[in-house]
């Protein structure tokens, strides 16, 4: 990346999703501040300029902060949309594409990032930035993984993202475990919160070896078959889905060129990335939890440079 | 099966599901009357003998009729719960096998289906009756496909269910076109109705064919895509996904040993089946649609002819 942030500069940086966002502010190159809230995409629109400038406020940023944005903010549906990059291009091309916010010299989005071949076509938006941030930190090409209600798969090669995937796994557990014939055998456990599924590591387990027959349809239906006929307890039926949906993002992964000797790097909540960590040891293979925060730090870092560069 | 029914019986056949049910009469060994509510075992549990008198008046049918019932009537859930037989039995021992409702002489439930091999297990309760009478009607060893929320793909070899894979096609859809982000993708049609999937014949055939790749949850992720990079209109989503999910059941069953030259022999509704029968088609495949009514009645004079030698 081109070199570091002018002395006494002042950015902030926002990972702005649908329903949350977080921000970090750096002053004078130095991380000064973080903050979150649920003011997501949904929750702030159409007034972004105005949420963002009460932000600003909360992290005691200076107004005239340079700002970089990431993620749903630059989608149809958020304050301006930004068009897809194509992966062909480096990920440390995403800091020389920021594109500026019309009528505000200093804030700019990130564009997402567009993969395709042949038939196939896959989008992110938010996690390009992750991705640049984890390359600014420690290059390094192979398999990365962001967890989420979107699980990404990423393989780099020279820096290039040259295969993207994204499993719903995050979005049909959720749908799984509130409605329908699965949600019906799940006896709500204390609190209203489901367990966390390594409580029944067993059940786990088994979900991720099922999904090795590759099945998904069938093999949802197949948590309901164990569970009437005796073979799997109903307090186990959250577990076994969990290992079910996440087992079914490894054993893809694996179809699709993973080396079982590789080490996925996993950048996601720590809830997260600690079932896909056990999801690779029952699967006898390598995963690396990278620190999500470290990792956004960076990317921010070599953002906010950027976008300072492009004002001067 | 054992002979016909004795001139002048009276008896009466019910699919009991969860939210539904269909009752059949047969006087004199002749249909005679046909109803339909929506009281399913959810509706009217605990008070499954009245709702049960009431439907036999509604019938005309005498209080004193044999009554047959198949469905989540005898699931846990339902009026009293009949274990599952082992599907290695050939589908006419399920006339054999009628469990009466405990003090009621002339009530019975026909026991549920169980397949297992090796850690796969399936089930089926209700779907066991219409193989009984589709080999009733004709006898035919192939594959058989029951459409419905739950999918039941069957393979009978000498009559007897060699294979049983169920998907959650018909949950899925419904889940995925209510809520969440598929759901934010499709317009509301006319009506509040999603439109038939064949008025977008050709999305429905390119989910048919994205099905063939196999990893559903990252396919399900590319209807998303292909909408926000304007590869597919918003209002042919709908149908992209049904073609997804439809096509994945027949994929499935490809990869589980179902002959390219075979003809699947679907039992459902005309619109669910005419959907399949078009699956078929885009894959270069055959498919009949047999009559699910006339396959209902020929499994309740099979059943209804043995409850009567029961009792005698």
């Amino acid at each position: 990346m081109s070199g570091a942030a002018p002395a006494g500069a002042h950015w902030v940086g926002i990972d702005w999703g649908t329903t949350h966002r977080r921000a970090w502010y750096f002053a004078g190159g130095e991380l000064a501040g973080r903050y979150a809230d649920d003011q997501g995409v949904l929750a702030c629109a159409p007034r972004f300029a105005e949420s963002l400038r009460e932000l600003l406020q909360r992290l005691s940023a200076p107004a005239d902060s340079t700002v970089v944005m990431a993620g749903m903010v630059g989608s149809a549906t958020g304050w301006q949309e930004v068009p897809y990059l194509d992966a062909g291009q480096p990920v440390t091309a995403w800091a020389r594409q920021l594109v500026p916010v019309a009528g505000a010299a200093r804030w700019f989005i990130v564009p997402g990032c567009c993969w395709q071949q042949g038939d196939e076509v896959d989008v992110m938006r938010g996690e390009e930035t992750q991705l640049l941030g984890a390359w600014s930190w420690a290059p390094r090409d192979g398999w990365y993984l962001l967890p989420g209600t979107h699980s990404k798969w990423v393989q780099l090669r020279d820096g290039r993202v040259v295969q993207l995937r994204t499993c719903m796994s995050g979005e049909l557990y959720a749908l799984l475990s509130r409605h329908g014939t699965l949600a019906s055998l799940m006896p709500p456990a204390a609190g209203g919160r489901a367990d966390d599924p390594l409580v029944h590591a067993q059940a786990f387990a088994q979900g991720v070896h099922a999904a090795g027959r590759g099945d998904l349809s069938r093999e949802l239906f197949g948590c309901r078959a164990r569970v009437v006929t005796g073979r799997l307890r109903r307090e186990e039926a959250g577990a076994y889905l969990s290992g079910l949906l996440l087992g079914t993002e490894w054993h893809e992964a694996l179809a699709h060129g993973l080396p079982r000797d590789a080490a996925v790097c996993v950048i996601g909540c720590p809830a997260l990335s600690r079932l896909h960590l056990r999801c690779a040891q029952v699967l006898g293979l390598e995963a690396v939890a990278l620190d999500a925060d470290a990792v956004q730090v960076a990317a921010w870092r070599a953002l906010g440079a950027r976008a300072m560069e492009t004002q001067a």
